[in-house]
Order: structure tokens, then C-alpha cells, then sequence
């Protein structure tokens, strides 16, 4: 029997995915039917994105799974009208193209590359950046993410320090957790790359007290979300030189307000949330194998655990 | 009895160096004299700078070897004044900085971030890069600094092909030579870096021949020696835009003149010949360890070969 699976994205992503989700759906020896509207009660599974049209799934009676497009969940975790098992999109093309991110930015601010690109013709004062073994990096977080962009940096010489709430062991890197930990791999990053979901005890994690932690003139890039920094707590260490730059590429409001300070400010890169892309061909696969599992009775990968928030 | 040996490099250098070669010959247990300053006829060794104060080595009698601190040879391999052995710098420091050199533009190439540094405020204009994958990079140079640049980039994920004159094989990259390899290494190339040696034979490599082989769009790199590149041609390919940008760190003329065109060209980045900078406490070890063999009869390392130029 068909197996009716609602596309429920921006109408912009249904060019991006019809094809790879058809594909990865043959592959998987799926017989769907996948569209843009169907009668909610004749829905099997909804790919979903929290951007898109749906926000009550009561009418989805029969739905046997809510299928998370983004990696994040925090806006859709809380929608009560979801009673069917939810996952989250962990998509092996994100998370290289995330680790691919990082690398290049904290690459730009230990080159010092921006110098490079905006030097006045003529300028030929020469500056030699230390080495990467001698620029450490602290990435807090240590889900997928993190562990990728450690080991891709870890690949290039920086010494990596890994921060997560609870204990973890990541070959190569220096694990740290828990409160004593966090100041730990705070005091010792000269960058520090946010990867932590948002949750509330990860809110505001970089505050006036943390970043007073980092050593004078670190830099902050945080491709993970907007609520992990206190913005004004940021900025004003960014203004005081204590924080030399921040590249951010999530924020509390997005798009970015035309007026706030980060658009203007001299020590700010403002990416437009562009680090962690989900990739149609990667996350189709996910998507199938999931219906997949879901058919033959078998656990689901990447459930969200509510109570936990990711 | 006491060594002595001629620091004949910048007298900016000497500050650099001074700390550094003195651990390094103790290291060694060598005893040593090292001055700016010796008279010719009791040197015994000569640390060279090629852009320093000695041309004429004729009255170097006694001198037993002589040090480029340099990589690059070219401008003292045809001095004929230079009748002892001369070697070259192979300095793992400087290996290594070259290679997070290209690493770093090459992810600021592949990432496009140039676009987020210049972002104008508001500008909340998203566009995904492909995977690193799918962005192949050509590296002309399979000699110690291309091989690093390709394991550096093998490692984020770069499809790499190296091409050297003379076949040679290097795990992990495809390798090409000769005439017809470099027409296909050009060919595929997204972002082609050039780590040739300037020999006769390399010399304009680049030109508007070989510059027209690259796929439309592509990006050229070089921190190499900038006689490998035809400057004119380059110029054209980028007004054209077969070439939609250069950065460039070694030119025929340095520091680049104010009124070269490669300063105002939009397409083009222009960094100060800092992509290969020998590091003092690396180098200084390999210079101990010259003097070590010298001194017990054992083969210097990295002797030029007058000949091939290198």
C-alpha cells in the first residue's frame, strides 16, 4: 500500500527535496506518494520544517511520525499538538558541511585573513600568525556537530578542548564538563566555538562572567544558536577589546533586525544563518530510512527526547 | 675549538634568531661563535639571508657551508662567488605554516566568505557552498610544502591532484606530471595552488594557455614564487572572468609596487609574502644539525642541486 508522506517546508525547499527524497525513497524500497498537500487524515509521515505551514497537527489523526528537517528543535519540541514520535535531522552532509564552517572561519581569524582582504593597495606590512598547535581552540558542545568541527581542527594542528554538561570522551581532544570545566576550557581558548543546543540550561551561556573568563582579545564564532550569548554582555566586551571579534551566524531574532548593533559593529561578522545547511541528498536518505524503520516496527533514529529538549 | 659562524641575514633578523640558534647549537653540543659581524677569513660558517648583506663570497676562505634561512634559492644559485656547499631551509615550522596558509584561503575561497567580511548591513542574503567534495583542488608542486598543503586538504575532504614534472606518487592525492598531466590536472581544477619551485622550466607556468584549461570561474592561488605566473595574462583571465579571483603572495617585484595593477583589481588579493615564513626556534635546529654533520664528515641536508636550480 502507498504510504503518503506530506512535504510540509517553505514551498521554496519542495524544488530542493522532491527530487532527492524520490530518489532516496526508491532506494529504500518505498512506495510513497510525497506531496505539498494532502487530506490530513490520509497523512503516514510529515517532513517538517518549524518555518513551514503546519503548526497543529491535531488534524493528523493516522500520522505515525513528525520528521524534523533541521537539526534544531527548540521551536517545535514545545508544540504540544505533536503527539507522535519526533526526530531531528542528523544529516551527515550538515554536519561536514558545519565542521567545513568552522574550520574556515576560525582558519580566517587565526590567519588573520580579514586584514587580507580589505589591505589598502600598497600596504605590504607583514604579520606572521603563530602556528595552529600554538592557537587553542574550545568548542563547547560535543554532539555531532562539535565532534566534527574538533576533529577536522584537531586534523589541522590546534589543540581542541571539547566542553559538554555531562562527562564525555572524545579520542584526540581534551574533554571537559560541568560547571568547574566550563572555566576551565574557557580560560585557555584563544577561539571558542559555540555548538550547544538551546536549552534553558544552556541559555546565555556566554555571559559577562564567562567571557571575563577568556583570555584578553579571544575570539567568539558561534554557528550554534542566537540564545547561547547574552548579546549586550557581548558587546560590550567586544567594545572593551576583552572579546577581539565574534562571528555569528545564529541569533535570538532572524533575520538578523536591520538596527541591531552586530550589523555595524567593526568587531562583528554577521553570517546569515548559513553554517548548518541541511543537504537534500544526505537528509533524504535520513528521512527513508526513518519511514523505513517506522514500517518494519524498528526503533527510530535521532528521537527527540522532550524532556531533555534535543 | 670554537665554530665560528656569520649571521649575514637582516639585522631585524638577528633579534629573531640570535635566542633561538644559540639553544639550538647548545642542543647540538656545538660551540659556537655566531655575530653579525666576523672577520671573512675566520668564518667558518655562513646563516643566509639572500636579501641580506653578503653577495661577494670570495672572501669567505675558510667557510665550510653556506645556509640559505630562506626555502627559496633562486636568486643564489647563480651567484658563482658561492664555492661551498649551499643548502636550503626545509623548516618543519615553515612547512607547516605554509600549509595552514593555503588551507586558510582556500576554505576562504571555498566557503566565499569575502562576502561576509564585506557584508553590507542587512544583507541577510543566504547561499550554501558545495560540500567540500565537491570543490577539487589542483596543486602544482608535489615537493615538501605541496605535499603538505594536500594532506592538510585531503583531510577536510578537497578531491586533491598534485602535479610535479617528473612523476611522483603521494597517498591519498591523484598524481599527474608532465605535459599532458598538467593539462588534465588544469582541467578539474576549482581552485588550483601554485608550490612550484622558479626554475626555467616553471617559469610562467601559468599563462593564457594554461589559464584557459580551468574550468570558467575558477580561483588561482599562489604562494609560490610569483614568476610562475604570467602577470598580463592573469589579468586578462580575471577581467574576463575565467578567473574570478587570485590571491597572490609572491610577486616578480617585492614589495609589490603601489601602482601595479594586482592592488585595485577587485578579483584580487594581495598578501605580503607571509605564506612561508621560516620559523626561528625550527629553523635554527635544522642549521645546528647542518653544522653537526658538517663537522663529523656526514652529508649536509637539503644541499641545493646547482643543476636543477633547487
Amino acid at each position: 500500500m502507498t504510504i503518503n508522506v506530506l512535504f510540509a517546508a517553505r514551498p521554496e525547499r519542495w524544488d530542493m527535496y522532491r527530487g532527492p527524497l524520490s530518489d532516496a525513497f526508491a532506494e529504500a524500497g518505498l512506495d510513497v506518494t510525497l506531496a505539498q498537500e494532502i487530506a490530513p487524515g490520509e497523512v503516514d509521515y510529515i517532513v517538517y520544517a518549524p518555518n513551514g505551514p503546519v503548526q497543529d497537527f491535531t488534524p493528523f489523526t493516522r500520522a505515525k511520525a513528525v520528521m524534523n528537517l533541521w537539526a534544531g528543535v527548540e521551536t517545535v519540541v514545545g508544540n504540544e499538538t505533536i503527539t507522535q514520535p519526533l526526530t531531528r535531522m542528523v544529516d551527515e552532509g550538515l554536519t561536514k558541511g558545519m565542521a567545513e564552517w568552522v574550520t574556515g572561519h576560525v582558519m580566517r581569524h587565526h590567519l588573520g585573513t580579514d586584514l587580507d582582504v580589505l589591505r589598502a593597495p600598497g600596504d605590504w606590512g607583514q604579520r606572521t600568525p603563530p602556528l595552529a598547535k600554538d592557537r587553542p581552540v574550545t568548542i563547547l558542545g560535543l554532539g555531532q556537530l562539535g565532534q566534527a568541527a574538533a576533529r577536522m581542527l584537531t586534523g589541522i594542528g590546534f589543540p581542541v578542548t571539547g566542553w559538554s554538561r555531562t562527562p564525555k570522551e572524545v579520542e584526540g581532544i581534551r574533554c571537559l564538563s560541568g560547571e568547574e570545566g566550563l572555566r576551565e576550557a574557557l580560560a585557555s581558548a584563544l577561539i571558542v566555538v559555540l555548538l550547544l543546543p538551546d536549552t534553558p540550561e544552556t541559555r546565555n551561556i556566554l555571559n559577562a562572567d564567562t567571557l571575563a573568563l577568556l583570555p584578553e582579545g579571544a575570539v567568539v564564532i558561534n554557528p550554534g544558536r542566537g540564545p547561547l550569548i547574552d548579546d549586550d554582555a557581548l558587546l560590550a566586551a567586544l567594545d572593551l577589546g576583552q572579546i577581539s571579534h565574534a562571528t555569528l551566524d545564529v541569533f535570538r531574532e532572524e533575520p538578523l533586525p536591520e538596527d541591531h548593533p552586530y550589523w555595524a559593529h567593526p568587531r562583528v561578522t554577521v553570517t546569515p544563518h548559513i553554517a548548518a545547511e541541511t543537504r537534500p541528498e544526505t537528509a533524504a536518505r535520513v528521512i527513508a530510512e526513518n519511514i523505513r524503520r517506522s514500517e518494519a516496527g524498528e526503533p527510530l533514529l535521532y528521537l527527540v527526547d522532550r524532556d531533555r529538549g534535543y
